[in-house]
């Protein structure tokens, strides 16, 4: 319980329409989503991405996607679970070429937009992220919400299950994000999102936007990872008041593998002892 | 001068759009030019391909292409040379987790179709393909055509050019293919293309279609690979003849990868002793 | 009851994945259903559809589909309705270029694949499908399965649904298509497809694969449209015996916009007498 | 001389990374070239962009593309003359729904970036635009630029070429924009660029960045349109620096389809008389 990650989504851009300086957001977390191409990201991008990752020893994760530049990756997929194994290992392999050469390496996986939600709860893309990840490398930490299909299914094959939860964002009863159009969805203020990412790393638990208190990481423990979406106004500044008070409470920030190598985390990770 | 590669273009699917089988042709050669997504290819064929090609023993090439499935990248396009060369990381990268999986590697590269052309004479896309596989991997063959400038800029760079020639396509009188549209463009007697496979092997000359015989390899030396077409009328039939010829003279069909280990292939490599 | 459309989906190709020569189906059908570039279809291949309809004339109808050139349509995707709303238009305005400059117009609606499918149950997607004939012009025709959602939002929007079925098609008690994987999937035999259209066409039932009569048009008539896949094997031979069949019966063959400019179709169609 | 249209390049976003709201700079002009869907624009940004210009009264225009996302449109692409005439009115049909949806019409064309720049010299492409056009409606007027192969084949084939002038770019001694990584690029004080509008409208002439005056209208008249671009700094105080100016001088401001009407535009736009 003695260290976390911090990640963010990046490289979010496509052609001119390219992602804004991320740099100082980049500064203060641990771990970058890097957009693989399918949702977002072009090999320009992609490869500059990764600069500025490696450039902070910020490790790279793989972002992957259902193909849909045309939705951002927003919009559930009805892929075959076949295809989509197949696609996701693509957007692995493109990626890995440009952390190569910037001197790092695909170290995580982390799925985006509607796949992230939809492998919480459909057994077949769930399982699809879970065999794209066992047939490129077993042991990339998989960073993916605990008590979900996805985080059984990962469980059950013996990958590595990074539970996280979100530092700006409100949590429903049932310790799901509230929609993004309703009251609550957003947590912008930089010393309540200390208050709750102490919470979220320490108990395990964030008051919900009814006051009650939720469970959100694996029984037992805090998450293994927070996380932080660029587009929440002031980012940058909650982002450094959470690292303040994770300090400030012995907590270490380091990167997914850190948290995987430690024996300490595997309550917080799937990993049997 | 005793061994030769065999390639053909493979995968060249989309979706729905699946290649035929390729197995029979697969059978006759020794190099796969795997499509990587860019003109043609998406993850589900790159999987089927690369596996059929290892269960062969074939070796997979990456066949990068400019961004163009519209137009199965026939058409020339003026992308900027930095971006070119993240494009065709990106696309080797793909491939390489899907050779990978399958129990090879990504072993060769060649151009496909406008790139193909324009590299011949374009230096800023010549040096963008000979930079990415610079960048990949110095140690990887390049199949192209000798006396381009892809050729004069992949010497330069200490890259391993491969020379190549078409065992189903008519030439002209200045060593360039036939058009498509005009007569002689097809060599579809398997006998032959037997013999004009053997003249370019042996001789690295090809009598045009005016009938003068017109040098198509490095000086000193035949070519190191032939190429033919997956759709030319009989193309495994007449890649059956040509491989018999080929071993009636004593000439060894094998991969671009030996064809490089050997020291007697440096005149058609442009290998410096 | 004397009158009836056959279509059938045409157009299928991108790129130089384009279709196969097409004109011996046109020749037997009344209605064709031009891919309009969202799950297949370019510009080129828009325009020579349209020609080789007009030519033999065919009646025109966007075939309209999610945005997925790599699943060819046939994967669901949870796009906004809003945004539905306007991709449909987007294809409609596309292909009505090319049937006017091909002396036709687009004279009729059908929705291609898996929005073909989720139109019989999603109700936002049927009412996107409604509000986009609605906004580009309420009186074309919209072909689809009666007893379905979209049918039912079609009729209560004042629109004019023309119910189809399939002559090369198994169906299951429900009275839906058989999987295509299953026994029973295709019916390819001339004779029996034949006298399937007949009863269709007739009585609105047909013979399940287990044996069973069931009703798959409106209450008190038969279908107004027939449709057969190019796929299918023998697709000409099935549709031309089918042609017979009907004209033996007394019923024409004629092009969606006829049948709903008949009074008697108003059963058929749901149009309002 | 009395007349003039102002427009601007509105609708370039895609998915996600929409436009930024447009509407400031919609109200100083009175032509909008709308993205089509082939370099920018999706049916969304479509439909929200001609609504907007319609409701201010601003005249819609194609602005078609290679088919490029990618590259924004801004790389010349090879692609065969007949097809770029396919692929610009699939996308002229495309934005014409919209436009008529939002209570207008598409009433001129202007093609896009690498497109627009390929058209002043490269004459299969130049025809091309004016072959879409032609079969589309000869009666819209094509903004374009005097002395170049799309303006001298636009007036042969009996087409309405408007001639158009950039009142935020810095021109050469040839009368060409300088390019935008040089000094000179822009033009972006509003009074300079007021005074620069004047003599474009009123003498056909500007004064280049080596301080001669170019000719850039067709003899014997200044321009008929002049362009400014959303992305300039200070676009829309620019644009309302020139309207005051033109007023000033008696110039009216009004849309392409009003300059075509006027029998004295006919020097400017290449109209016989």
């Amino acid at each position: 319980m003695s260290a976390l990650a911090i990640n963010t989504d990046v490289g979010e851009g496509f052609g001119v329409w390219g992602p804004v300086d991320e740099g100082d957001l980049l500064d203060q977390v641990t771990a970058a989503n890097v957009a693989c191409g399918f949702h977002a990201g072009d090999p320009d991008i992609l490869r500059r991405t990764c600069e500025a990752s490696v450039t902070r020893g910020v490790a790279i994760g793989a972002q992957v996607s259902y193909r849909d530049l045309a939705g951002f990756g927003r919009r559930f997929i009805e892929v075959p679970k076949k295809t989509l194994v197949n696609e996701l290992l693509y957007q692995m392999g493109a990626l890995e070429v440009f952390a190569r050469l910037a001197g790092g390496r695909v170290s995580y996986l982390k799925a985006h937009g509607a796949l992230y939600n939809a492998a919480a709860h459909h057994a077949g893309h769930a399982e699809a992220i879970v065999e794209a990840v066992t047939l490129y490398d077993r042991a990339l930490p998989l960073l993916c919400q605990p008590r979900t299909v996805l985080w059984e299914r990962a469980l059950a094959a013996g990958c590595l299950p990074l539970a996280e939860a979100f530092i700006d964002r409100g949590y429903t009863d049932e310790g799901l994000l509230v929609d993004r159009s309703a009251p609550g969805a957003l947590v912008t203020d930089p010393a309540e999102a200390a208050r709750r990412a102490l919470e979220m790393a320490q108990a395990g638990t964030v008051t919900s936007v009814s006051g009650r208190t939720v469970r959100i990481a694996p029984d037992g423990g805090g998450v293994a990872a927070l996380c932080v979406h660029s587009d929440t106004p002031g980012a940058v500044a909650i982002t450094a008041a959470v690292r303040t008070s994770l300090a400030g409470a012995g907590i270490t920030v380091t990167t997914p593998d850190d948290i995987v190598r430690e024996g300490a985390a595997a309550p917080r990770t799937g990993a049997r002892p």
